[in-house]
This record gives C-alpha cells, sequence and structure tokens, in this order.
C-alpha cells in the first residue's frame, strides 16, 4: 500500500507550494525533489494566488514567521481552500511564544487543515494552549513512550476530530491519526533530532506524499512518516564513527533519493490501531 | 580562451553582489567561493549605493522576490548601471505569477542587463509574455533539442537585439547568445537538474565570470556556463551508487573548487555559430 | 579549563536565540546542535521578549540586517540586557556600508554586550569608525601577524574597555580580549576562509559557550575560538586531495559533533598576555 503512494510522487511529480523558514528551506526543496516532488518556495502576497494555482499542495511552516509571511499564509491558505488542494500546517515553536500560538490559532480559525504535524510539545500547545515548549524542541517530558501512548493516541484522535485535519505527532514513536483510525510508526533513529529540520523536511514530505495522494490523506501521511523514518535508519546503518549530523543528513538524502516502493513496503514498522 | 576568464576570476577576485533568494543562498555564496570570487549578500535598500560602489558585478535573481527587495533591486540595478557594472539577472519562476512577469518586466524597463539567464519557459515568458511554466522548473516542452536548436537560437538572438543582454537558456543544451554570436554548449548532466539551485548558483558564477572580465560578456558567460557543466560531469562521474542529489551538489562545489584553466579549456564542449 | 566550558554545553544544552543573516543560518543551526547547544532562530519583533525568556544567550549577526530585523536586534537586545542575558554581536560587514555601520554603533550605544567578535576589518570599522572592507572580509592589509600583534591586543583592549564587551577579533592569528587579560590563540586552518560563514559559525557557538558559562565569558569565549579553530584543522586534516569547501565545511562539522573535552583540552593553542 504505502509503496504505491511513493510512485505516485514519483509519477505525478506534484507541484508543492512551501510558505516556510529560512533556515531549513534548501533542505525542504532538495528533499522534495528527492522524493520526486518540485519544490516552490514563494511568500510574496501578490502572488499567492497564482502560486496556488499551479501546485498540488501548500506546506505552511512557523519556523521564522514574520508579519509579512503571515498574510501571505493566510491569503495561500484560503486560494488552497477554495480549490481544495491539501494544505499541510507545521507549527514551529509554538509554545515558545504567544505570536507563535496566536498565529497558529487564528491560521486554524480560518483555514481547514488536511495535516497538522509537530512534535508533541507543539501539538499540545497548539490543542490545549497550555504547553512549555524548549524553543523549537520538545520538552524533555513530551516524548512519547509505550507508556503513555493510549493517552497520546485519545488527545490526537480528539484533537483530529475538532479541527477534522490528520494529526501527525512525531518523535521516538511517532502517530498519525484521523478521528477513526490510528497508525502507531516505529521506524526513525535518535540520531535525527541531532539534525537542524527534520521536522520542517518532513512536513514538506507529507505535502508531497498527499499532494499526489489526496484522496488517502491519512494512509499517505503516514507513508511519509515511514519513509522519512526509513531513510534515517539506512542512513544511520552507512555512518562512519568519525561522522557527525551534517554528513547524517546527506546521507538521508541518498536514500530519500535512492527509496524504492519495494524498501518503503518492506521497511514500513508500524500497527494500526 | 575560457581559462583566460577562469584565471581573471581567480587572480582579479570579484565582489559579487548578491539579491537572490533564501533558498539556494548558501550555495551562491559558497559556489562563489570556490569559483575564486567573494559574495556579498545584501538587499536594505539603505545601503545599496554603498554595496554596489565596492563589488565589481550584481546578480539579480528573483527566487523568492518581495516588496521590500525589488525595491533593493532597483535602486542596486541603478547604482550599477552608472558605475557600467554588469548586471546578471535570473528570472527564477517568471511566468509562474503575474508579479514575477510583470517585476522582471518593470527591471528590464528601468535596468540595462549585462546577461539574462533562465530555462528556456522562464525566457520564454519574459520575451514573450506568454508561456506555461512548472513552478521554477522548466516546462516538460520547453527543452532545447537539436530539432528545434536553430528557432530556439533565432528566438535567443531576437530578444538579444531587443535587450542588448547576452541571453543564457539552458538546459539539457545551453545557448549563449547575443545579437551577432552564438555559442551552443553541451556540457553538463541530467542529475544537475535533481539539485535545488543549479541555475541559480550558475546565475552567480555568470556574474563572478562578467565581473571579472566585464570587456569580455559574451565569451565569459559562455565560459561560465561550461565550467558549470564541467564540474557537473566530473562530479557525476565520481558518484557512487547509493549517493543522491545532495551528495552531488557537495561534490559539484568539490570540482568548481579544483577547477583550473586547463581542465575548463579541454572540457568545453561548444560550438560557436 | 577550557574542556569543561565544553562539558557545561553537553549538559546544560543552553537555548541560544540567533537573530542572523539568510546566508549561513543552518550552518549556525547545526553547528549549535552539533556543540551540544540548540538554536532557536526567531526575528518577529511580537515574539522577542517571549524568545528571550525561554534562551540562555542571544546572537545578533548583522549579515542580511534590514529595517525590520534591526527593531527586532534592538528589542531582544533589551530584553536580554534586563535579564542579564549574554549578548554577542557579529558586525558582519561593518565598513561595507554606513547603514551597516551606524546600525552597529546605535546598537553598541542603546545594548550592552558580552561579547563582540569579527575580522580585523569589521573591528576596525567599528571602533575607529574609519576602515576599508572588502564586503564581509578582512581587507588584505587587516591581517594580525606576529609583527603587529601588540598593537592589536592595546587597540582590541581598548575597544573592550571603552564597551565592556570581551573582543574577539579572528584570522590568521585569534585575539580574545577584555580588559586586563587576553588570549593570544593559534589554532584553525587557511581554508576556513573559504567557507562561507565561518565567522557566523563561530558567533554563534560563542554564544553556546557563554550562555552556558556565564560567569566566565572571556575564558569561555577563548574555548570556543579554539574549538572551532581545532575542528578546522581537524577537518583538514581528514581533507582528499579532490574535495572542496563544501565538504570540508561537511568535516568541520563531523569534527564539533565528536568534539570531546580531552581533546579540546590537548588542541588548544593558545598563550595568556
Amino acid at each position: 500500500m504505502f509503496g504505491n503512494y511513493l510512485k505516485k510522487v514519483r509519477t505525478l511529480n506534484p507541484l508543492v507550494h512551501n510558505i516556510t523558514n529560512y533556515v531549513t528551506v534548501n533542505d525542504c526543496a532538495n528533499l522534495l525533489i528527492a522524493s520526486g516532488a518540485s519544490p516552490i518556495m514563494a511568500d510574496a502576497l501578490e502572488e499567492m494566488e497564482n502560486i496556488v494555482s499551479i501546485s498540488q499542495s501548500l506546506n505552511i511552516n512557523l519556523g521564522t514567521l514574520n508579519e509579512r509571511t503571515v498574510a501571505s499564509m493566510l491569503q495561500a491558505g484560503r486560494s488552497s481552500n477554495q480549490k481544495h488542494h491539501p494544505i499541510i500546517l507545521d507549527p514551529v515553536g509554538v509554545g515558545a511564544s504567544s505570536y507563535r500560538t496566536n498565529t497558529a490559532n487564528h491560521l486554524l480559525e480560518q483555514l481547514s487543515f488536511s495535516v497538522i504535524r509537530g512534535n508533541l510539545s507543539e501539538i499540545k500547545a497548539l490543542a490545549l494552549s497550555t504547553a512549555s515548549t524548549k524553543g523549537v524542541d520538545a520538552n524533555e517530558n513530551d516524548s512519547i513512550t509505550n507508556n503513555n501512548l493510549d493517552s497520546i493516541l485519545a488527545f490526537a484522535q480528539s484533537f483530529s476530530k475538532q479541527t477534522g485535519a490528520v494529526i501527525a505527532i512525531t518523535g521516538a514513536i511517532d502517530v498519525v491519526v484521523d478521528a477513526k483510525k490510528a497508525f502507531v510508526i516505529r521506524n526513525g533513529h535518535a540520531m535525527m533530532s541531532k539534525i537542524s529540520g527534520t521536522g520542517c523536511m518532513l512536513s514538506a514530505l507529507i505535502a508531497a506524499y498527499v499532494g499526489a495522494n489526496p484522496e488517502q490523506t491519512l494512509q499517505s501521511c503516514a507513508a511519509a512518516v515511514c519513509a522519512m523514518g526509513i531513510c534515517g535508519e539506512r542512513a544511520y546503518a552507512r555512518l562512519q564513527p568519525n561522522e557527525g549530523n551534517l554528513t547524517y543528513k546527506t546521507r538521508i538524502f541518498d536514500e530519500m533519493f535512492h527509496l524504492t516502493p519495494e524498501i518503503l513496503e518492506k521497511g514500513a514498522s508500524y500497527e494500526i490501531r
């Protein structure tokens, strides 16, 4: 099943419109290409309608939001909703400032999202408006473990019901849920947290998978999460003892570039609840 | 001949002023250094005149244009024209939005460019104001082949006459023309299209070559196109089977860093028409 | 001694708030992670107070300053001063435009900095308001040599007295001084100047070291300078003949990721004056 979503990305080559931060934007562009999609980064208000009209999905990332780009996010989001293009929200650092939290809440009120992806601290901050983050990283107490998995699934599904979006909470264990169904995913490697932007890249990748498979939002989102995790595992297996986080990042791109439907099918480690 | 243009870059170490996008800006900076030039990225309106006065050329790239940076492009362009510094225009994604197309046309009206470089979709959108792009990539129908080469050369030379600029259209085959003379270049590798920003990097490189060789705009621009293509070929030859687009990018920088006038002379594959 | 400052970074994992340029911002983020710190890049005026309140230090970098971000620098700086959080100033390209010079001087008037780090051209431009820079690189005449070392130390200490900040001037030889004491550091490799952003990365690293060791500003700043230099040396030793500046950069990250207190202690090459 998951292999087919990847095939669709490679054959349809969806154009993913990204309004994202300037920290990890180059990685998002190159990862989209490696996955088989095409990136376009554009955030001028004047061109949002045009860019949306040629794109298959929209990836909104709050990493380095400002007044100018938030206006563009709203405009592009409205156009995307009108055209029934999927929108992915990555609420980077929500909870770290009231500006981020308020902006994210305003976007949630104004727009209809297909997927919301973040770490547990971010999703808590968004859903509960009470959370403690450590900047853009999850608070140490906000990790998904086998012990709290049930309650986190219930929380995520409740937030999914409220927003109508697929909720993807990523960490040591990943959960991808809609109101009825849940994927619990155990791919990935701890060292992925030592790279700036693995979350941003994953959100862009989800936008590619969902853009190419708009009728299977939940499943294709889960496939993207598995794909990223598998590339993280395979890249780690090739890492030499004296290599660090930037080399590791490059290797993850190597793996994404060469990822096949077969590798994805075979490597995906998940259970459905 | 081409080797001498590279020698000039390495001995004169031109300072290239870039007003460019935030997606590939780091690659442009490091590629300029690898080539022997020095980069400066500055886009505040308040400092355009000062920065132009210490630079040898100006590289204007529309990748993530906005109201603020377009004003700076105009100001820097006017100062550069007054000082007779070469300006390179990279009309990224022109045709994808009317904002891009209108901005590029306004820049063309207000400024005198030494070189305009883009893919065929972009240059068509700019010259004909009718084109279909796929975001920042060329439309699949817009490829330069041996079959349409003559008509594309005629089109490019007509646009060169109209603008007074050298026109560089890059793709599987590259053409670099002024009103009288044309270079048809067959360097490069298809995998270069799998890296975000090879076009942006090439435009920056052209700014370095033309900045160091201002009396030979056409020839030094063609040399830069060959240099980039040769590095793409040599980097590909070193690529291992499990390596992907980010590793390939790094290897292109390796090759640019070690490119010699001899390698450039020997590897340049072009005919003059 | 220096080893302990690194230990503190790895155990306290300070959150470093960066208001920096879009050229090298990804490198700053990944280098901070490699060193053991956590990065947050945020420059919206609306969130400066919140972000400062969760951070341990602030890194202000003028690389691609503009009206919007300068306002945020001032706001974040004032909040940091109120909370007695260390602020690092990297006056990139000061001297290249009066806008940069005036902005830097205004920041110096309004804020109290813990460390100011730049190349000799930048620090001269800042201290003397008369300097000739070559864009963001030091003017060739502005190198620190054994011959002019005494006068540069005197100049730096005088500027330290004036500003109350530790002054770090980096180049072939590095000097790190406060009003009373001076470190002369001879780590590093000439090829580090062939990478865009080694200075920016070092300033971010200083923010991590000083953020984790706020009572030892001078010493921990000197330790960060040694750490960066040692990683440059070790990365160069591993560089293959056909590898260039982007591969070299990746290797520096490898070394920073694996740097231990022991390697830092043993490799640090400095004298105290």
